[in-house]
């Protein structure tokens, strides 16, 4: 009889589980692969250089992400970002500096004026009317009838649907609105983006770490397939606990068996969540040889994936290649060879013909890994938010929900998935009788 | 070692079934209820009559339901429609005649010009650029643009919400063409809802037939939680077939584990396809007492849920009531008494206080059943049906897809799911070399 079991080894399960074994609990977590870290998963390449196939990035307002780096003495670095940026077509090649490519001004205005509306929409208390006029809208919708220019309207879909990792068809403009809070707004976002730094040695590092220290008490290979719930404990795949906190997200979470059901609106949300879709790759060279072009690495391709640097310092050159939404599915019809074919199509348009034999190549594809099943994060469809959205936090009797999508602040990020499992963690906490007396010492 | 085993003893399985039968196969059915019948299941009350817990009509063009209705001599009826309907809101009431309620001229000739570019989009050949518009918003914003009128267009939200089982909001407009496209047109949707019929001993006679010829190749209270696949067989829950045919609601099969996992295309899809909110009630009387007052039994509640007269002849007077989607959420959220109280109160004001006291009163609510999880059938949101919707019904290896929502002709009705059945059975036969020589007699 264990006091909690913890489904997931992400950032989300290992922060709840970390919490709760501080406050002196008896705590087992369940990891369905064979590695922990979730949706960080870094890999290295020749040299032992680290590259993030998955979440890569820490801003200073990732304020519990910084803590637990701090305390795990993970290093990072500001990403190389002198230099022009490119914007890419098929056929079209643009060098730019700045947060916006090159545009005729009366397109900039366009998306200014945009912009503008959006922050105001992010900012402004919504009345029930105005929030489910904005969840019944697609994001594509709004952008239709903001930027009539298809130019513009592309920027704008291309930028917005690679934030989601979904296209701009499938969201709902309140989701989106909802997002962009989550991250402190407009400004928050960009301040964010604009001070993100990588980790030199991977973004799974502090994972690593705590996993370490809980050593034993997570158990890698175990899915979890059921979960029987009464008034008086769980069991989840035969093992006994008081309280269950599960940290997967919400599709798969809906995929394990409860006995009793999940109630309608608990059940029905999870078929209402799913995940996005997103493949990334990394090309290898042996320098950043872009950067003598005066180049940044940082490429907008309206045609092909999003390219940025994450070469690490003193390391061999590293291109990061993001494809989301429908291009990300549409790559996954493709064999690995067509995939990488393609993608080095991309950075050859980008970066001439050096860029066309990387000494290595790798790829990680989230929709195809079992136990994520795409990526970065569920997405809400028009109508969810408004109608059974809170079934998303809403604890059943002894079962908590964790996972970055159920943080009220940066979900969808790293930073979110810590601050979701340690809520989950006082929610155990604070509500189990037999754990009152327990008191987190800092 | 069967054949084929097949997922789910609803009319899709069982049509398969059957037919896999005749052809001289071994089959075995696994439905994981304690009845057959799935999303139709007939109820009775006092004095053994039949009411209809799910699905219920039958129309003419419904030409393989009708030919299984025959076989088993299943007799029909034609609903009770003489008299006045119903407009109801909660300040109002207006007795009409005919499809449309009494309306000021200028908004039945607005609805009269959405009907007729409704027509068009579902008679003329979409291009890939307009369907994919049509795919990027949601029927909501499409009835917004051409029902500026809010009367008018609640209207056309209630009526629409209620065929699809799911809000306005949350459906791809393509979604909806699709679905219309899928009865044959506008004209062949409501000339089959004219001339609908009800079964005297309820809709799900012909599966219980079809039940007692399979004998013990059904087994119930079986629910299926994995499916192991390879080149040569299937293993279901460790029972071994040549193939598998999974018939069950998309968002369930994607809580089937299976290993080899599935690809991404047909996890993905299964995240994305959800069960839409049902919810039905009946109230029983002596007799049919709103006849005597001129009225059809139907009305259609613009706060309320939709009724009509289900009296079978001679029976006692029997209203159905159905509420859909957001309504049918917030009613699953209240108890039974509530949800009684709230349904009379819209009974009563339809048909005077004589309808306060049914001498009984029944419910099912579809998002509840832990094996259906909402009706009446899977809906596409945005986005879905352009890119990843082919892999609804693509056989992956030796597993193939049945089930209503895979019908590309009444899809979400019992005679696509017959018409799935059937397809999906014939699949197997035909890709099985094993299965070669057999041939279907008819």
């Amino acid at each position: 009889m264990h006091d909690v079991i913890v489904v997931g080894a992400g950032y989300a399960g290992l922060c709840a589980a970390r919490r709760l074994r501080t406050a002196g609990l008896d705590i087992l977590v369940l990891e369905a692969s064979n590695r922990v870290g979730g949706r960080t998963h870094t890999s290295h390449v020749a040299g032992n250089w680290a590259i993030d196939l998955g979440g890569q990035w820490i801003a200073p307002t990732h304020t519990h992400f910084t803590a637990l780096a701090n305390t795990y003495g993970a290093t990072t670095f500001t990403s190389h970002e002198q230099g022009d940026n490119l914007l890419l077509t098929n056929t079209s090649r643009h060098r730019y500096t700045g947060q916006l490519p090159p545009l005729p001004p009366h397109i900039t205005a366009l998306l200014a004026a945009a912009l503008w509306k959006l922050d105001r929409l992010t900012t402004r208390t919504l009345t029930t009317t105005q929030a489910q006029h904005l969840d019944s809208t697609t994001v594509a919708t709004w952008l239709r009838r903001r930027l009539p220019t298809p130019h513009a309207r592309r920027i704008a879909e291309t930028v917005l649907g690679g934030e989601l990792s979904v296209d701009v068809a499938s969201v709902s403009m309140l989701a989106l609105i909802t997002a962009i809070r989550s991250t402190g707004g407009i400004r928050g976002g960009i301040e964010a983006e604009t001070t993100g730094h990588l980790f030199t040695h991977g973004a799974d590092g502090p994972a690593q770490s705590i996993a370490a220290e809980l050593g034993d008490a997570i158990r890698l290979n175990t899915p979890v397939t059921s979960i029987h719930h009464t008034k008086d404990d769980v069991l989840v795949d035969g093992l006994r606990a008081k309280r269950v906190i599960v940290t997967i997200p919400p599709p798969l979470a809906g995929r394990i068996h409860y006995d009793p059901p999940m109630p309608a609106a608990r059940d029905q949300l999870t078929q209402r969540m799913p995940m996005g879709s997103a493949l990334k790759t990394f090309a290898v060279y042996d320098t950043p040889f872009w950067r003598t072009d005066g180049l940044s690495g940082l490429t907008l391709d309206l045609d092909g994936p999003t390219t940025f640097d994450v070469t690490r310092p003193k390391g061999p050159g590293l291109l990061c290649t993001l494809i989301t939404g429908r291009a990300a599915q549409q790559m996954t019809e493709l064999t690995t060879e067509e995939r990488k074919a393609k993608t080095i199509r991309s950075l050859i348009r980008g970066y001439g013909p050096h860029a066309a034999h990387p000494t290595d190549w790798r790829e990680k594809n989230w929709t195809e890994d079992p136990y994520c099943r795409g990526g970065y994060s569920a997405y809400y469809p028009p109508g969810v938010l408004t109608s059974i959205g809170p079934a998303l936090r809403t604890p059943i009797g002894r079962i908590h929900w964790a996972g970055s999508e159920t943080a009220t602040q940066w979900a969808g990020y790293i930073e979110g998935a810590i601050r979701s499992g340690e809520r989950a963690a006082d929610e155990a906490l604070h509500t189990e009788p037999k754990f009152k007396k327990r008191e987190i010492p800092d």
